[in-house]
C-alpha cells in the first residue's frame, strides 16, 4: 500500500488555554485517528492561541501544505472566539450575518424554554462569505466548510472545515455532516480503511510484537497498531483497498492462535465488561475478597451498568483480623505462612465464596508498596485465589511498578483469570455444577 | 502586568505516533506551563511525524516566530529517530560523534551489566556540530542546545533545544540542565512566576468563579487558572514581578474565607491522602460500607501509600441480603424505606463502624444508574453516613452525570465528608471519646 494518492490533512486546534498548560487539546488525537480511518494523511496537530492574526496566517500556511484543514475552537458566542473573524480577514472575506441559522439558534433557545437568545449568540451566525452550514447535532454553533483558492504558484485549492472545541460536539458534527461534506469534496481520492480493534492482557507489547511481527509481516496493505497500557495491549488493525476486509479477515485468522490465551472481546474495552458479560450468560454469581487491591476489583465489576445481576459485592479486608473473623482465614495459617502466600489466597476465595454464597469467590493478596518487601516476597508479589465449585485455582505474579500500577495490574489480573476459568470450555457446566453436588464445593 | 516584555516560546513533538492517534503528546501540554511560570510566553504547541525534511522546515518555522524552540522525540537510537540530522541538514551543519557523549553512554551500558553498548546506541552519540549536552538524568538520550542564528531578514537569533519524547526524561531534563541553561540564555528577560494551587471539592466551577472574581479583581500582576474536573476545581494563581509572593499573600487571604469549607490540602491533589492524613494525625480508624459506590471509596483510600495504618477495611454490599447480613441493616428499615434511603445509609454507617471495630464508619447507598431510578429518587441520588463516637451524621445529594460520573462524584462526597467530620473543631476530640464513653457510640 502506498501513502502518496492519499489526501494530505492539518489539525488546528484554537485557545488560549491550551498553551497556558491548563487543558490539553483532547481533540487532536482523536481527530488525527478518524482522518486517518477515512483516507487522508495526517501531517501535524498544531494548538495555537486565541490571537486573531496568528489564527489567519496559522490557516493559511496549513493549507498551503494540505488539501484539508480542520479547526477546532473559537466559534462560541463569546468575545474570545475570533475564529470566523479571522478566517474573514486572512482570506478577505465578508462576515455576513446568515439568517437561517440565527432562526436555527433562535429556535433552539425557545425550544430551551428561552424567550429569546441572548444577544451574544447571534455572534454564532455571523459567517464569511462562501461559508457552508455543517449542523451541529450536540450544541449551538454550526460547524462551517469553506473552499479556498490556493496561492498563486503556491499549493492547490483546498477545504476548510470550521468546528466548535468541545469534543463531544467534535464528535458528533464529525460522525455526520463533517464526514459527508469530506466525501462529497474528496470521494475518489479517499480509500477508507477498514479497521479492527483486538484487546489483550497478560502479554507484554514486546512479547506480543516479537510473535505478531513474522505472522503478519507479508500481508498487504495492513497497517498494525499497539496501543500499550498498564493494563494490557490494544492492537489495531487497519486495511485498505477494495479487499481491506479480506485481508483483515485473514490476518486476523493468522494471528488468532497466538492471541487466543490473551484476547477478550468488550466493545468499550473493559475486561470487567467481558468478565460481566460471561457471569451473566452463565448465571453466576461473583463475590470479590480484596485486601492489596483495596477495593478496585470491585470497583472495576461494579463499574458496568447492570452488574448486581451478578455482582453480590465483597469484603475489603485490609486488616489480617478483619481476613480472619470475616472471612474465616484461619490464624494459624496466617501466622505460619503470612497474608500474602497461596493458603491465605485460596482460603480468602473460599471464605467470600462460602459466606456470601455465590458461585464464584475470588481472592487477592499481596504487597503494593511502597513499603513491606520481605526477602522472597518483594513490593509487587501478589497471591490470588479463584475459587468455584470444582476446586480452587490459586497462582503468584509479580508485578513491575510503583503501587498505583501493581494495584491497576492485579486487579486486572484478578477479572483475567475470573474471564478465563468462567469461559475455559467444560469449566462452565463443573461451576454450575455447585447446586447440584455441594460436597464438590471446598 | 504586560505580555510583550516576554520572550517568546514555541514547542514540537516529533513522532509518527502523535499523527495516528495512537498516542497523545503528553509533553506539550506540561511544558507550555513550565515554560509559562518560567517566564515565557507560549505561542503553539505543534506535532509533527518523523520525516526529516518537515522536521526540519517546522523547527526553522518555529524559531522564525519564537525565541526559543523546544523540540521532544526523534533523539533515540533507532533510524526512526531523525531530529538530529533534520537540524543538522536545515542548518547545513555537520553530524559529528562526540566522545564524550558516547563514552557516558557506555558507562551506563556497563553500569547496567552490559559488555558493551548496542551499535544502534552509539546514533545517540552523533550530534550537530555547535550542540551543547545538557545531560539526561533519567535516560540514555542526553538533551541538546543549540544557538542558531536568524534569517537574513526575518527573526533575530534564537535557542533550540532538544529534548527525548520519554515524558519522564523531558521533566528530569526541564526541571534540571534545561531551566539552568534557559535561565543562562534569557535571565534578564525572564519575569518567573510564583504558583500556588489550591484544590476545592464540593463547589462548581461557575459558583466559584462567580464569588472569587469580584475578590480578585483589583489585585494586578495576577492570573487565576480554574481547572474543573468531576471531582472538584483546581485553581491556580500565578504571580509574576518583584512582589509575585506578597501579592499571592494578599490575594489568598481575600478568597481564604470563600474557600475554606471546600478547601483540601494536599500536595496531590488527592483528597484521600488529605483524609489520611487526618486521621493518622488523629489516630482514627476508618471502615467503609458501600453499596452504589461499589469499592470505589475504599480504593481511593487505600490507594494512599501507608493506609494500612487507618484503612480497617469494608464491605461492599451491593445485593441487599449483604446489607441486612453483613451489617446488621434491620431487614424492616430495608422494606420500609428501601435501600437508598437515610436510615439505611445511617444503618450501614453504624453496622460497619461496630463490627469492623473502628473509630470512623461511612455508609453510602444510591442509584448510580443507567437504569433504577423511581419516582422522588432519580438517578444521581446518594444517601451518605459517616458514623462517629458521639452519633451520626447523614446527608442526601444528587449528582448529574452519567454512571461513572456518579460513582466517582459521590465516593469524593464521602471522603469530603469524613474530613469534615474530623477536621471540624472540637470533632477530633467527640469521635475520640469512644473509647472513653462507650454508651455514646450508636
Amino acid at each position: 500500500m502506498t501513502d502518496h494518492g492519499q489526501p494530505r490533512a492539518s489539525i488546528v486546534a484554537i485557545g488560549d488555554e491550551l498553551l497556558s498548560g491548563i487543558r490539553a487539546d483532547a481533540n487532536g488525537p482523536w481527530l488525527a485517528r478518524r482522518l486517518s480511518e477515512l483516507g487522508f494523511r495526517v501531517g501535524s496537530i498544531l494548538a495555537v492561541g486565541d490571537d486573531p492574526r496568528r489564527i489567519g496566517k496559522t490557516l493559511r500556511r496549513a493549507l498551503d501544505e494540505s488539501e484539508l484543514v480542520v479547526c477546532t475552537g473559537g466559534l462560541g458566542p463569546t468575545t474570545d472566539d475570533r475564529t470566523r473573524e479571522a478566517v474573514a480577514h486572512a482570506w478577505d472575506l465578508e462576515l455576513r450575518e446568515s439568517p437561517e441559522v440565527l432562526a436555527e439558534i433562535r429556535s433552539r433557545f425557545r425550544s430551551r424554554g428561552y424567550h429569546e437568545a441572548p444577544e451574544p449568540s447571534r455572534r454564532m451566525a455571523r459567517l464569511p462569505e462562501g461559508a457552508s452550514v455543517l449542523p451541529n447535532p450536540a450544541g449551538l454553533a454550526p460547524g462551517l466548510r469553506l473552499d479556498l483558492p490556493g496561492e498563486a504558484g503556491g499549493a492547490a485549492d483546498g477545504v476548510l472545515i470550521l468546528l466548535p472545541g468541545i469534543p463531544r460536539e467534535v464528535r458528533a458534527l464529525l460522525e455526520g455532516p463533517v464526514r459527508d461534506t469530506l466525501r462529497d469534496a474528496f470521494g475518489e481520492d479517499l480509500t477508507p480503511a477498514s479497521v479492527r480493534t483486538i484487546h489483550t492482557t497478560g502479554i507484554p507489547e514486546s512479547a506480543l510484537v516479537g510473535r505478531l511481527e513474522a505472522l503478519l509481516a507479508d500481508v498487504e496493505g495492513l497497517e498494525v497498531a499497539y496501543r500499550p497500557s498498564t493494563l494490557g495491549v490494544t492492537l489495531q488493525l487497519l486495511g485498505r483497498g477494495a479487499d481491506a476486509d479480506g485481508r483483515l479477515d485473514r490476518a486476523e485468522e493468522r494471528i488468532g492462535p497466538v492471541l487466543a490465551p490473551y484476547r477478550y472481546d468488550a466493545p468499550d474495552g473493559d475486561l470487567a465488561t467481558a468478565v460481566g458479560r460471561a457471569l451473566n450468560s452463565s448465571g453466576l454469581r461473583i463475590a470479590v475478597a480484596e485486601s492489596c487491591t483495596g477495593g478496585l476489583v470491585l470497583k472495576r465489576l461494579t463499574d458496568i451498568p447492570g452488574s448486581s445481576g451478578w455482582v453480590v459485592g465483597g469484603v475489603v479486608a485490609y486488616a489480617d483480623r478483619i481476613k480472619e473473623g470475616w472471612l474465616e482465614v484461619p490464624t494459624s495459617v496466617l501466622s505460619a505462612w503470612g497474608a500474602v502466600s497461596e493458603p491465605v489466597a485460596r482460603a480468602m476465595a473460599e471464605g467470600i465464596r462460602r459466606r456470601f454464597g455465590v458461585e464464584v469467590g475470588v481472592g487477592v493478596t499481596g504487597i503494593a508498596g511502597p513499603g513491606g518487601g520481605v526477602e522472597g516476597k518483594p513490593v509487587g508479589t501478589v497471591w490470588f485465589g479463584v475459587a468455584g465449585a470444582r476446586g480452587t485455582h490459586a497462582e503468584k505474579v509479580w508485578f513491575p511498578g510503583g503501587r498505583a500500577e501493581v494495584r491497576e495490574r492485579a486487579a486486572q489480573h484478578a477479572l483475567h483469570l475470573v474471564l478465563r476459568s468462567v469461559k475455559a470450555p467444560g469449566r462452565e457446566e463443573r461451576i454450575r455444577a455447585l447446586d447440584a453436588d455441594p460436597e464438590l464445593s471446598p
